[in-house]
């Protein structure tokens, strides 16, 4: 490919992704098609592979990607019936009480796939470890939680720029709680041992504060 | 006004405050002409008026906002014959070895008036207490810094989340030293008192280490 094809191309993806984000800003919250959209624009093959040799420099990471460890399937109600204090009762209860579907994810059929495939798939179960709620403010802690640990995930950053930007234009009294949770997520999230590639599934009769103390994470 | 009016018209300014947003994302650094549209666009009455209010609670700014102190003309040349340690070497030496101008600020005829244009002249001030560079990562904390003191404020909050995206789409490698960076900033313009209103022509003389512990301003 000529120089100047190339260009054009990262000028059009460049295009693409702003107006992915514009999207994103004036959807509102919970739009999964726009969300869809902007995923699609911001996973580039470049900017994957930095995350996954970023979070390869973890041993427990490096064997997920070659193993390719996947949750399968979770029985919601078997799990509510473990000890409450349990990772297995824990995230019942947040998919039950939420009427959550766990999230679905795509085939893994190489490290990129897989990478996105276990971000999904363990969405929620971060929400539980990391103690983040599925409330805007919750979504935004865990964002940057997420942005932390993932170093160069031009997804993670875009919906933290996108929320700082919705609250400047359509509700700025709330843009000072926005920027203490961004910070309080961020910080969480350089502090904490890497959850990438971590066998939840081996985990669901270890006590959420066993977990969260491993794991270093203050909640 | 009929509601149907007000609601075309609050479309119609989120429209223009999410464009302004776009053209300075696209803009090259340091593009004033851009910025200044920015600074329009989202300079409302309403939000303006927030901030004021929220300024107001500390009693050095709520004088401010009635006496409209202005910094006056700045003798560089003699401020940099002080000495070393004093605000008004550091602050001549800030603008006379970057050649920078004063920034020009408006009339000062109402508080909306007053809060733009004190900003707007002590920028290079607190540039200069904060420690922060005029570099990109400079700009970008003293953005943090600003929007914690200001609380309210669309313009250095939609800085923050430009720069952000700018990672996003042009540099992610750049993406997590800023944040790192806009939660350094954000915590320092928390923990720090208010700068806003301070008469700093009167502290020319005073050393930068006082003016900092006063401030509760840790570099």
């Amino acid at each position: 490919m000529k120089v100047v094809d190339r260009q054009v191309d990262e000028t059009q993806w460049q295009e693409q992704v702003i107006e992915s984000f514009v999207n994103m800003v004036k959807a509102q919250d919970g739009d999964f098609e726009v969300l869809g959209k902007l995923s699609m624009a911001v996973s580039d093959p470049a900017s994957l592979q930095m995350t996954i040799d970023f979070l390869s420099q973890d041993p427990i990471a490096k064997q997920a990607f070659i193993q390719r460890y996947r949750l399968g399937n979770v029985d919601l109600q078997a799990l509510r019936l473990l000890p409450e204090n349990t990772l297995g009762c824990l995230y019942a209860k947040h998919m039950l009480e939420k009427n959550l579907k766990p999230l679905e994810a795509n085939t893994t059929e190489n490290e990129h796939q897989y990478l996105m495939a276990h971000i999904t798939e363990t969405h929620d179960i971060w929400h539980v470890v990391t103690g983040c709620q599925t409330s805007i403010q919750g979504e935004l802690k865990l964002e940057a939680f997420s942005a932390a640990q993932l170093h160069t995930s031009r997804f993670w950053l875009s919906l933290i720029a996108k929320n700082i930007l919705k609250a400047v234009v359509y509700d700025i009294e709330i843009a000072a709680e926005y920027m203490d949770i961004i910070t309080s997520g961020w910080t969480m999230g350089k502090n904490a041992k890497p959850l990438f590639g971590i066998q939840w599934n081996q985990l669901w009769n270890t006590s959420i504060e066993e977990i969260r103390a491993s794991l270093n994470i203050i909640v």
